[in-house]
C-alpha cells in the first residue's frame, strides 16, 4: 500500500468506529521515544516519515506529520508525493500536536488512539480539555495497527541474560530490598515500573530487544510481599529463570500487568502518570490512591555503587585501548586515500569487539569527516558517506557497552597539521572540556551551575553550541540516562535542576560546529 | 519601663482584648524588613533586642524572640536578665515563628497582631491553619504600640526632593505611561504600589525617612485615569508639589489608601499579596479580582536606562576619586599608630561628602581590621572598635548615594607586605572577581549559571563563602535591589533564577573569611 492508500484505509476504520480525529504518536508502550521496537512505528508506517520524533494525526480531510527541526529536511523528502502535510514543530503559527487535537475534535466528537502508547497524564489533559466541547477520548483503538495488519513487525524477542553480581555489586534481592525501603517511606503498597531500564537494573538482567541498548520490553510490579516481572517466557533461558527464582521474582505474561493492577483494590500505588500508559492507568480503580512521583530506581541507577564504578573504570581502560589503536590506524593510513567514514567506523567497531566482555556499540557511531562534523547527529550510511582525506578533522563519537560498563567518547582527530583557526577552536573546546573536568564544587551544585565552565571559553569568542554540555550515562543500560545533566537552561519550574550526587556519571562534551565547514567535539565521561 | 514590665503591660492588654497569642513582627507597613523607621520597632521595644531581624511572640506564660544566626551573640547579651527566651532560628528543634503561632493558639482561641505590618499572604495562611482549631486571627490590634504609648517615636517626616530628568532620563509622566502599558497587558484597572522604592522611581522623587536609603514612607495607586501618591503633606516643598501636579499626580493623605481601595468596586486590582499588608488587603472587596503578581516596577528599576547608566558611571568616577584618596591616606598614615576603624571610616565619609551631588552613604560602612573582617556584617562603634596597626588587612565595604547613582565597593587594603598565605588568598579572591567581571554570556543566562566563576578558584582549595556573590543595586534608591543576583543556590521552584537583562547592575563580591583571623573581599558593581 502507498502512504495515501494507508491513510484512506485508516479513514474507513475511523468512520466505522465513529472516530473524528486519530492520534498516532511516536512512543512505545513504555513511553520511550528515542529508541523503540519496530512494532511501535505506526506513526512512520502511516505517514511514510521514518524519523524518530514527532507524531501523525489524521482527520476526515487532513493528515499531518509533526516533527522537530532536526528532521525538517528528511521529512520534506519522505513526504513528497503523499497527502501528508509537514507540521514544523516550534515554528510560528504551527500548533502543538495536543493543541491541534483539541482544536480539531468537533463538538460532541471523538478523538481516538491506542492508549498503550499515550501517557496517562496526556489522556487526562486531553479528556479534560475536550469536556468543554462535549467531546470525548476513546483510548482503546489501535486503528493504525489494524491498517498495518500482517505486515506489522512482531514484538522483539531478544534473549535475556544475567549480569552477575561481580558487575553490579548487588544481588537482585538486595536491590528489591532497597526499593521496598523507599516504598515504605512513601507508604506505598505497590510500585509499577514502566521504564525499560528499571526492571533490568532491579533484577540484574539485560536484554536484546533494541539495537545498541541492552534492555528488554518488560514491566515489573513490586509489592511489599511479591515481585512480578512481566515478560515473554520465550526470552528466558534456564539460567535466567533460575536467577529470577533465586531472587524471589515471579515471571508473568507481558500483557497481564493491567489485570494484576486491577487486583490491588484499595491499595496505595506508586506510579508516575507521565510514565504510565493509559491502558495501565485504566486498571487503577477509584479506591486506589496514586502516588504520582518518579520511580525511585531512576536515582538508584544514576548513582553508581563502588563495584559499578570500579567496573566502569575498567570498561574505559579497555575502550581506551580500542580508541588508541583506532587513532593510530587513522593517522597511519589516511594518506593512502582509501579511507571512508564507513571504513573508519568499521575499524573502530572491530577494535572494540576484540575487548573482553564487549556486548555491542552503546549507540550508532558518528564518524564525520570535515563539514559533516558540523551536523551533531550525522550518520554515515552506505547511500551517503564521505571519503576521509589527509587534511582537516575526523570527528568520531562512539561508545561500547561492555558487561562492566557503558562508554561514550568523542575524539576529533587532526589528519594533517591544523590551520591556525583549527588550532584556536580546538584549544578552546579542550579548555572548556578541561575546566569542567577539573571542577571542584560543594554538595548542592547542579549541572546548571557548572555548564559555564565548559561553554565559557567559546562564549568569549561568540561561539555557542546548541545542545547540552553533558548527559548522564547508565551502567550497561542506556547511554542517555538522567535525571541529571550539564545544561545551563535548567533550573526553571518546568525543568528543575538536579543536584549532582556522588557516583553519578555524566559526559563532558563541549564543541564547535561551523556549518559546511567543520565540527570539533571532545567528550569524556566524568564521575561525580 | 523594663522589658519585663512592658511584657506584663502587654499581657494585661491581651487579656482585655481576649488575645491568647500576640505576634509582633519586624516589618513595617510596607513589609520592608532590612531598614525600617523607628516607629515600627515594636518587636525591639517589647523584647529589648535591637537587631534588625526576627520577631517577638508573647503568650500568657511565654515571651520569645526569634532571630537568625547573625544575631545570636548580640541577642544573648541583650536578652540577659529579661523573661524573654531566645529562639534560635534554623536550629534543630526550634519551630518557625509561624508554626509556633499555629501550635500555641489554643482551641477556639485568638491570635492578635497589627495587620498593618503583616502580609496579606501570611494572614491568609494563618487564618486557614487556625480554622482547624476553631481559632481565629484578629489583625486590627496594635497592642505593642499601645504599651509603647507616648514614648513611641513618630513616623519620620523627611522632606522629599525631585530627582530631575537629567538624572533619571525619563519624566514621571513617561514612567506612569510605561506602567499603564503593563497594566493594560494584564487587563488591570488599578495597581497598588507598596514597595518604598516604587513611588520614588515612578514619580522621580526621593525622600529622607530612612538612614542611608533615600526613600520615603508612601504608597501609590495607579488607575488608567488617575495616579495618587499617599504621603504626608508636611514632606512636600512647593517645588515637589508643583512637580507632582505637572506630572498629573494627586497627593492624598498617607492613611487614606485603604479607603480609596474600597472605592474600586468590581475592578481588577494588581497587588502582590506578599507585599500588601493585611489592613490594605481587607479593603479589597469580594467583587474585586486580585492580580497577585509582583509590581512591574521592580523590573523597571532593575533595568537601568541609558541616562541612568551614564550617570551611574559618573557616580563611580567620583566615588573612585574618594576611594583612591582614602587608600592613599590609609597607606601613608597607618604607621603612625593612631588610626582606628572609626577614624578610617570617618576619613572616607568625608572624602565622599566632598564629591558633587553627594547625598549620603548608601549603607553603614564596614571598616574592619584583621579578624573583624571575617565577620561579614561587622560594624565598628564607639563602644567597640579596633585600632588599625601597620600589618595585615583593613577591609572596607562602603558606598555613596549621589544624585547620579548608588555605589557599593569593597577594598581589602594590605597594610604591610602580605604573608604568603595572605597573598595566595587575596589572589584567588581577585581571580574569582575578575573571572565573573569578564564573563561573556548568551541571553537567558542567570546569576545561578555564573556564580561558579567567582567561587570556583576558592572551591578548588576547599574554601567557600556563606553568602551570595552579588546583589542588584538600585539607582539612587536601595543598595540591595532585586530581583536578580549572582547566587548558586537559585533555580529551585521556591527561588527561581532571574535572567540577567541588559541594564541590570549587580555586585561582584567574592571573599574569604577565616574566623578570628582575617577577611578578604573585593567588590565592584557590574553592568549587564
Amino acid at each position: 500500500m502507498t502512504v495515501n492508500e494507508r491513510i484512506e484505509t485508516l479513514r474507513k476504520l475511523m468512520k466505522e468506529h465513529s472516530i473524528d480525529v486519530c492520534y498516532i504518536p511516536n512512543e512505545d508502550d513504555h513511553l520511550s521515544e528515542e529508541y523503540t521496537a519496530d512494532y511501535f512505528k505506526c506513526k512512520s508506517y502511516i505517514s511514510g516519515f521514518s524519523g524518530e520524533a514527532g507524531c501523525t494525526i489524521v482527520t476526515k480531510d487532513f493528515a499531518g506529520l509533526w516533527t522537530d527541526g532536526r528532521y525538517f529536511t528528511q521529512a520534506e523528502g519522505e513526504l513528497k508525493g503523499t497527502c501528508v502535510t509537514l507540521m514544523r514543530m516550534g515554528q510560528e503559527g504551527v500548533p502543538t500536536a495536543l493543541q491541534f487535537l483539541i482544536d480539531n475534535t468537533p463538538e460532541g466528537g471523538t478523538l481516538g488512539y491506542d492508549g498503550r502508547v499515550v501517557a496517562a497524564s496526556v489522556t487526562r489533559y486531553l479528556t479534560n480539555a475536550l469536556k468543554a466541547k462535549n467531546a470525548k477520548v476513546v483510548s482503546s483503538l489501535d486503528l493504525a495497527g489494524e491498517v498495518w495488519g500482517k505486515e506489522r513487525p512482531a514484538m522483539p524477542q531478544g534473549k535475556l541474560f544475567v549480569l552477575e553480581k561481580k558487575y553490579t555489586g548487588e544481588t537482585a534481592a538486595e536491590r528489591i530490598e532497597r526499593v521496598r525501603e523507599a516504598m515504605k517511606a512513601k507508604k506505598a503498597d505497590a510500585l509499577v515500573l514502566t521504564a525499560l531500564e528499571d526492571p533490568c537494573w532491579l533484577f540484574n538482567i539485560r536484554g536484546n530487544d533494541i539495537a545498541c541498548t541492552p534492555v528488554s520490553y518488560a514491566f515489573a510490579l513490586v509489592t511489599l510481599r511479591k515481585v512480578s516481572y512481566y515478560t515473554d517466557k520465550a526470552k528466558l533461558s534456564e539460567k535466567v529463570s533460575a536467577h529470577l527464582k533465586e531472587n524471589g521474582v515471579t515471571v508473568r505474561p507481558y500483557a497481564s500487568l493491567a489485570k494484576d493492577i486491577e487486583k490491588l483494590h484499595g491499595k496505595r500505588i506508586w506510579a508516575s502518570l507521565s510514565a504510565l500508559n493509559t491502558e495501565l492507568y485504566a486498571a487503577i480503580a477509584d479506591d486506589n490512591t496514586v502516588i504520582n512521583e518518579p520511580s525511585p530506581i531512576a536515582m538508584y541507577r544514576a548513582c553508581k555503587n563502588k563495584a559499578e564504578i570500579r567496573n566502569i573504570r575498567n570498561a574505559h581502560v579497555k575502550d581506551g585501548v580500542a580508541m588508541v589503536k583506532f587513532i593510530k590506524w587513522v593517522k597511519e593510513n589516511v594518506a593512502e586515500d582509501t579511507m571512508t567514514e564507513l571504513s573508519a567506523q568499521d575499524y573502530l567497531y572491530a577494535r572494540r569487539a576484540e575487548q573482553k566482555d564487549y556486548i555491542e556499540p552503546s549507540f550508532p557511531t558518528i564518524s564525520a569527516y570535515q563539514a559533516n562534523g558540523a551536523m551533531m547527529h550525522y550518520s554515515a550510511s552506505e547511500e551517503s558517506y564521505s571519503r576521509v582525506r589527509p587534511r582537516g578533522f575526523l570527528l568520531v563519537d562512539s561508545g561500547g557497552t561492555y558487561k562492566d560498563g557503558t562508554t561514550d567518547i568523542t575524539r576529533t582527530i587532526a589528519l594533517d597539521t591544523p590551520t591556525d583557526e583549527e588550532k584556536k577552536l580546538y584549544t578552546l573546546v579542550l579548555k572548556g572540556h578541561i575546566d569542567l573536568a577539573m571542577a571542584k564544587f560543594l554538595y548542592g551544585t547542579t549541572g546548571n551551575n557548572l555548564d559555564i565552565l565548559a561553554r565559557g571559553p567559546l562564549w568569549k569568542i561568540d561561539i555557542d553550541y546548541q545542545c547540552g554540555t553533558g548527559h548522564g550515562v547508565g551502567h550497561v543500560l542506556s547511554v542517555h540516562e538522567g535525571p541529571h545533566g550539564i545544561r545551563w537552561g535548567m533550573g526553571t519550574p518546568a525543568r528543575p535542576a538536579v543536584k549532582l550526587e556522588p557516583g553519578m556519571v555524566v559526559t563532558d562534551e563541549p564543541g564547535v560546529y561551523l556549518p559546511h565547514k567543520l565540527g570539533i567535539r571532545i567528550e569524556n565521561e566524568l564521575l561525580v
